[in-house]
């Protein structure tokens, strides 16, 4: 089984580092980042070798890079994104793929920082597209054996309830970060955690909190029930 | 040095009971609430046996209880607020308690839960408003004996801190309440933070947040400029 990862950032080259304890991994980036020791750097062209590739890139390139890879891939070759939401990356993968990939859409809701003392009990969202060569079985085994915690939904189950929890706690972090909240000495506990949920969501990428509010169809009704939320509260003083 | 505490709801006992290791302690209840040991229940027309009398009313409460506690304190009493805003509580014991007695504000940022296993440590805010008889220096003196940590400021600074601080958490914690946000087998650290402070904060009484929001100057600024906030990230999408 030789393994190829699509996208070296953060999460990607973590990912890799992780599955080359168990398979032999190589790595495509598009720039010319450091990647761990035991994955080999492959060149776009050279995905046809390979009988999995995780695509590791940002949410909003899933189209670019399904229409980049598809003629590339080999006909049995087995496709699973890692994105934070699943309906659409999903939806692209099943159109823009050969019909004879088979296809699984993750979301691993753990990174690099959650992730440094071991994956064991982290919960990994699972959901089987198009089953060929019996890949869902094979992946879904070897997550239980990285004691991964397997949530198996559809995509839209999994960007439902993101929208709501996620979603809602990314949003939160992006609107309190323009209030510039500061340290103070008479901070209470719970305001302390706030700042660090606005620490935590404003460390990731703007584009990561573009991308999980414009790509997960959920986010709307979030966004509005929020603003209602924050209106009705104001209007009591 | 007898001190009585005005108002034995769950903050007041716990400081009674706190004071009550150092002092001889009374309180005063409107309602029949159990009393911690240590702590003589007393009449309001008894106050004027005390040296030093602790409010721990509601907010919206410190006008009228200054009103009818004007006339029973001996004239070398020393008052001492313990309400979560300062500017207004300040104003009205300046205004309304006899010219003869001192007058410190403050704001103990505990309470019986963060301070169950102890103050030490644990932050008060100090305002002194009228110093007779020694009394700043006395209380001062009694509270970093007490190893808490003094944080002296004026009533407007604290309001200032506080509206940004305290304000701000209680006001998102209400917010995403109305939101009704579930348990979910794919929460993020993140989001398990956000629903402590929304327990956290939803579990004071309502009439807390109201009377932060309403008798602290600086919360209307806070709440504009989050407003502005949200429309802006919303306008994002």
């Amino acid at each position: 089984m030789k393994i190829a990862v699509y996208g070296m950032g953060r999460f990607g080259s973590f990912w890799a580092s992780l599955l080359s304890e168990r398979f032999c991994v190589a790595g495509y980036s598009r720039s010319g980042r450091v990647f761990p020791d035991n994955v080999k750097r492959i060149k776009e062209e050279q995905l046809g070798e390979y009988d999995t590739v995780f695509l590791c890139c940002a949410i909003n390139a899933v189209e670019e890079v399904c229409r980049r890879i598809a003629p590339l891939l080999k006909p049995e070759a087995v496709v699973i994104d890692t994105c934070s939401v699943k309906v659409a990356p999903a939806k692209l993968m099943e159109n823009l793929l050969p019909k004879s990939c088979g296809i699984i859409a993750t979301h691993p809701m753990f990174g690099p920082d959650s992730g440094k003392n071991g994956v064991e009990g982290l919960p990994i969202v699972f959901s089987p597209i198009r089953d060929k060569g019996g890949c869902f079985k094979f992946w879904h085994d070897v997550f239980a054996e990285m004691k991964l915690d397997i949530h198996q939904m559809t995509p839209d189950e999994h960007d439902s309830e993101a929208a709501f929890t996620q979603g809602v706690t990314h949003f939160i972090g992006r609107v309190l970060n323009e209030l510039e909240l500061k340290n103070s000495p008479i901070a209470t506990l719970g305001y302390q955690k706030l700042q660090e949920i606005v620490e935590q969501t404003c460390n990731d990428p703007l584009q990561l909190f573009l991308d999980l509010q414009k790509f997960n169809p959920h986010t709307e009704e979030m966004r509005v029930r929020l603003k209602k939320a924050l209106d009705d509260t104001i209007k009591l003083f």
